[in-house]
């Protein structure tokens, strides 16, 4: 029995499975928990490190303990008192209580019996009572009511990742607009485009930008496609999915608390078998955040080239300088914004691997190893969130044209021989480059002393401007 | 000029930027595809090794010179010749003359090249002219009219992934199905459902494959979902997506003539400069196909550990035997077709790296590694539509269920007492549950002795059948 | 100039490349920090995070010191202000002053101004200067004379990491104690051995646990050749490897002060451009991290594996319970300790691609992304530290073996059959198992009633002692 | 009984533990080929597609015949037969008949037991029986006498896969010395060092080249020094490492039995128990390929950014033109030998991961996913050695330097202004480098201009010459 019993000033005793154990006595946690902080010293990151996480246990089990005194199964003193204790937490309090680290064996037991015992205390001394006098409400028996680590910590995950991708989605379409607005600002400057590091066909400035745009607006798609898997839940599963120790209307109903006190469009999974051993949702969010990582490290390569020199690289663009580049080289600004958003992109194609491993290690009616999948995907969300904050503010906005430098470029690339390749033929073209490029003449001199083309009509072909879309073949 | 010189029987000479060279004379390839077989002896699996590959480059050519000449630009007795080359490629022939490395440099040129040349000198002979007379008929400025490697490369791999696609969710709804199958034959068996290995509470066995079902009728829907990006091509974009030397009608008919080709619901890309250089659709494919992976690979562990023995072990389920299991050991079968399953799917994990690693690195306004993009996802999809086929035929339809085993594992388990907590309480509960497993008790009389419940409270509350879903508390 | 000017009681007043700013007054670091906090508001770990980095950054800088006095570069009052202020930080001061996030851009850069800037300011102090003085001793032409970040960062990152391994290597040696010593306590309890989750031949309980013993053993050889190339450092590169700035005989004599304020067996590179370019050192290191991480989880699964039960599984060992298994099953004991260590393996391997990425991703004489590998590499060493002392502690030491049941699985397999091979052929113990398996019958009885062999000749070969060793043909 | 019955002309019946199947009467494979050809359709690549696979079943196979005779268990005209038709397949013959999936499961006993019916039917044929007439002389009891699938399969990879590192070491031993003379061939060429794409401090191209060779030499270490982790052989281990039905002698001899035939340093690993379960010498190499691809990618990266151009570029070395570049820009080169490469690495990087996922995935005495395993680091192994090969051949002993550009980035650069920090301080340096950056004016000019140095001094601290090295500070 864990009737506690005040054995000094300084710490309560508490008993579980393995015998009894002294708890701080100004801790709001319990035994389960003081057992997990000792077996799990790993990250030293707890997991009040993700107060969206914290939060989200509140919610689950308030929405619980209403539900549970609406069928008759928790009186209505104790429910009072468990919903005032979790809404102490969604106001910020407690959090620190939230001590278990994020990594931890046992499928999340530690970090749901965290939150049980944490509120069960709290509401005992709402109730009048001493911390650790759970005969009269019980982490287990009243908190974690209808309830299994099996549910609700997965359920958990995803009431918090939902949120992270929320804040992400929000900085990405930022980031997206200054990407737009960058495209118009410079849509009308012609420059050398290249494929393969090497100069191809003319375009602008505005095109190349609005790429950016596009890609991640693609990508904001995505992520809200991948959204509705988050908000998935198993709630009412109990411990493998068959809802042992559920009422039939439990799991309904639950969804419906949950709903109205989270906000966010929460359904139950047709399956919560399935739902319960599951990682599938998370498999899939991780993959499309490494896309997004995918993508954006991509632009940040480029924006890296574009900006490189200052004099002896390709030098098209500026970054905003926003720091000194050397310790030792004096005036030297590097593009450290792109670079910390590339180092971003790689953590969290790393994650996406981990987060492979520990879904496929699941093992029948349910995967152990959640903690992991949860620690990557949090650090995933957030971090692409911040680096995108920092490369939208403290870069793109930023981004100037260096045009004078992009049309000495243009002006002596040979881009423009492509466009001759319906008047004069791909053979003809090719001779025509060659000798521009051993020569050193321009495209538009050796035509015209091949012959190949008039002034006039070579004139016509060769205006930039018209060489960046399609155009009617001239007769 | 590449106007073709007979120098002997056995060879003919034709001419590139880097001069001439003999090219073997029955080949109807040309001096293009024969550098490249030299450049990249790199996998020894040439670009026919996917005949879906093929067939979408000859489809896309066909296309191409129906839209050429319906804009006037392509003289009619050529589209047809061209068209007829095209139509011999897409009956299955000539099919061998594809001969280069799936893995190449040059972003796909060779690939797109190799393509140009086959169908222009079957077209050359078509017309009554000799292979590498290409002043009649020539690769680029014919067969590739309007086209680069930069549009119609990426757009090939995208009808051959597409196709290999729905043959894949071909075998996994037959899968699917196989599951459900045994799902109902197993409906009303009775077992121990199992959490981080360890005994927790009951279900069916049917509820177990039921589950299997389930995933993979996600799957099903997440990989249609990335179906349509899959469709979405970029032909008409050209060298950079700004459609050089392309009229501007083309896009839209030539896309229009490629889906009544090729029967499948091809979209151009809203934006065709970022669709050139993005590879964003195929990492999200082959991020859907590693959550295949990962799922069908946990599906299969679980299979191994339920077969596992056949003494012991778990043994609840006989996989069929399919071949003997030792050199050394007499009798022992083992549960190969999972084992193998497993292996495609870390196959298709590793590839999603390789993937991400390709995509990651496009500059600018290209991305010069598809091929290995290619190379990667068609074997991810061929591989795994071929393990998901051996899965079902030689395992999954061939599972029986071992009862009596089920039935004793069951039985010797104190996983009922789980169904006690709401009636005496998690304390006593785990007082109970402590009791039977160190004495070796039945719970049933443990919670007798103890005086906890009455007899027919008891039987009312562990019958087994009532715990493998929610119900109503007892009073 | 950076000359400070006090603008205010809070704060003070900083100059670099981009202007003024104010600095808090307390802050021993400068403005160099204070814009790179602004930039990189990622991961909210700061450098102090990992106090080895921070320490290996003041060694270097009082090596560096030290060197350049005796060069003649630096003056003897500087230097002992500036040694004095190191040696302030390895003992364990001013480390809330490493402020900077681990994951930024600029190839740590920030990392080595931080520790410039607090070197400078602190020694300031103890020349009796006010902070920001830097009139009097310059974070950058003193504290960070004849060095680049691009030398000082590598530099203090192999430090860094060869301490974390150093402490990994011992929590290795002693869990591989723990299982020698469960080898030797197991060592005559003969089991089945199983291949393919299949019950294969004998062997005894103590060599499955000496196994462990020895892969541990292995990994203990593979991660002390790695670290040499962790020993090899190229301070003295300066920028980009060719020891601009620097003194002939810098590196040299850098070298042998590091190495006596450090105790580690540090080498210079033999050539320091390459040196200073390559992250080879940590990519193989990580590789062998990766591959401890992939036989530890093994050898977990195999512990969870073995314990699975309590009594519908195999259950062959029991894990010392360290806390409740379960919210809702009573009595549950989960198999915690080897799940938090599966966990911390994948996080390992997750961390390798990262490490591959940002390896791959360097450019020309630098690579950008070093900090990521930082961050990685320093989790990785941590984590696996941390996981296999719980491992040991919590769980290895108190194994014990489950006798009667390992026996009752024995009895009732078919193992002994492979024994009868040499006597009766492959094809007839085949039958036997055959027969075995369908009836129940012991092989025993069967090959007797078969008379295949007499029972004195079945006696002598299927002793199980000697099954578990090569031996003699009997005759 | 397999007692061959020749049932038509075309097949031969033989028997299994599943029962009867027809042969293809020409085959010299049996029916557990048969079954394992049906079992596992996967990848369309027969274990011949690894010549060097298969040359290590029959050298096995030979030297445990020759063992077995040694110590009286298999007759000496049974030896004999058995040797013969081992040396035939080491001549090259019968190959064709290994026709299982290099994809498999069963831990590779289908490999195994392909290459003891090919041997055993051969075999046959020169003791003057029919194929299949398997009393004479059996593909298990005879062929396979003393060993197990689980010593042959690793101990068949390990030499297969040593040959081919043996292969690809010579290739990057040639490689390393084709970049050594390059940098010989530039080493007085004055060139801008590059840091995070931005212009750093003078190098010469020579030392750039040099950094190539001295990484390729650095990795040739590091393979080498894996090698003998891959030497370490667990033949005589059979089913589990117990050595069950072997003779106390037969490890011992079988190996230097093996090392006589093979040629190859071979050990017998010392505990055979963990060498049969183990597959951490695979994964160790594999991270080695790893590294090797991720610093070969990073070379070639730098290639083509050297080589960007030709005009709007860097454009600092030319490649070697090895086809042409676009189907649709005429004249175009693109660096599509590098970019092979790069690709290659990808797939290398890939191919570990998978190898990770099927490491870490055994379970107790065994892991049944080495042919996984095999299947990725073959391909690795091989894949590299072709890239590495081309590079070579095909583009680095081609390079040349473009002087004039190199000197017109250099004579615009202000990289040399680091050189002054010595002289005039930090502070200067960067007043000068901004001024010059902004104006266009030289550093030597704004520096005299500012009275900050004598001209005199100033040349004397500017030869770029000197600033390639360290020297001693000018006074």
């Amino acid at each position: 029995m864990s009737i506690v019993s005040i054995d000094s000033d300084n710490t309560r005793s508490e008993h579980d499975l393995l015998g009894n154990r002294d708890v701080p006595f100004q801790a709001y946690y319990g035994v389960h928990t003081l057992r997990a902080i000792e077996n799990f010293p790993i990250t030293g990151l707890p997991i009040s490190h993700y107060p969206d996480l914290v939060r989200a246990l509140a919610e689950i089990k308030i929405a619980a303990a209403l539900t549970n005194q609406e069928l008759g199964m928790l009186d209505a003193k104790k429910c009072e008192a468990i919903v005032a204790a979790g809404k102490e937490i969604l106001q910020g309090n407690l959090h620190e209580q939230f001590v278990v680290d994020l990594i931890q064996g046992g499928a999340g037991t530690s970090t749901n019996m965290n939150a049980n015992e944490v509120i069960a205390n709290r509401a005992l001394e709402l109730l009048g009572h001493k911390r650790g006098q759970y005969q009269f409400l019980h982490p287990n028996e009243d908190v974690n009511m209808s309830q299994s680590t099996n549910d609700v910590y997965p359920t958990s995950l995803k009431l918090a990742t939902y949120r992270g991708c929320q804040r992400l989605l929000t900085r990405m379409i930022s980031l997206q607009e200054a990407f737009e607005l960058k495209a118009e600002e410079f849509k009308d400057i012609i420059k050398v485009g290249r494929t393969q590091l090497q100069d191809a066909v003319p375009m602008t400035l505005g095109q190349e930008f609005r790429t950016y745009a596009v890609m991640l607006g693609e990508d904001v798609l995505r992520l809200r496609e991948a959204l509705p898997l988050i908000c998935e839940i198993n709630l009412g599963a109990t411990a493998i999915g068959t809802g042992i120790n559920t009422h039939p209307d439990y799991a309904r109903k639950v969804r419906q608390h949950l709903v109205s006190i989270a906000g966010l469009p929460l359904e139950t999974a047709p399956n919560l078998i399935e739902a319960t051993q599951d990682c599938g949702a998370f498999v899939q969010l991780s993959g499309v955040l490494k896309r997004i990582a995918v993508k954006i490290s991509k632009i940040c390569h480029d924006l890296r080239l574009l900006s490189s020199g200052p004099r002896a690289g390709i030098g098209e663009i500026n970054l905003p300088a926003v720091q000194a580049g050397s310790s030792i080289m004096p005036g030297k600004v590097n593009p450290v914004i792109p670079e910390v958003v590339n180092q971003v992109a790689y953590e969290v194609i790393g994650n996406d691997v981990t987060i492979s491993f520990a879904a496929e290690a699941g093992q029948l009616q349910l995967n152990a190893f959640e903690p992991v999948i949860a620690y990557s995907m949090f650090r995933s969300v957030t971090h692409l969130t911040n680096a995108f904050n920092t490369l939208e503010h403290k870069c793109v906005r930023g981004i100037t044209a260096n045009e004078s430098r992009i049309k000495e470029l243009f002006d002596r690339s040979i881009v423009l021989v492509t466009a001759l390749n319906p008047y004069i033929g791909y053979q003809h073209a090719t001779e025509v480059a060659q000798e521009a490029l051993v020569t050193g003449k321009r495209v538009y001199d050796i035509v015209l002393e091949r012959g190949l083309l008039t002034a006039e009509k070579l004139d016509d072909i060769l205006k930039p401007e018209s060489m960046t879309m399609p155009r009617l073949p001239l007769r």
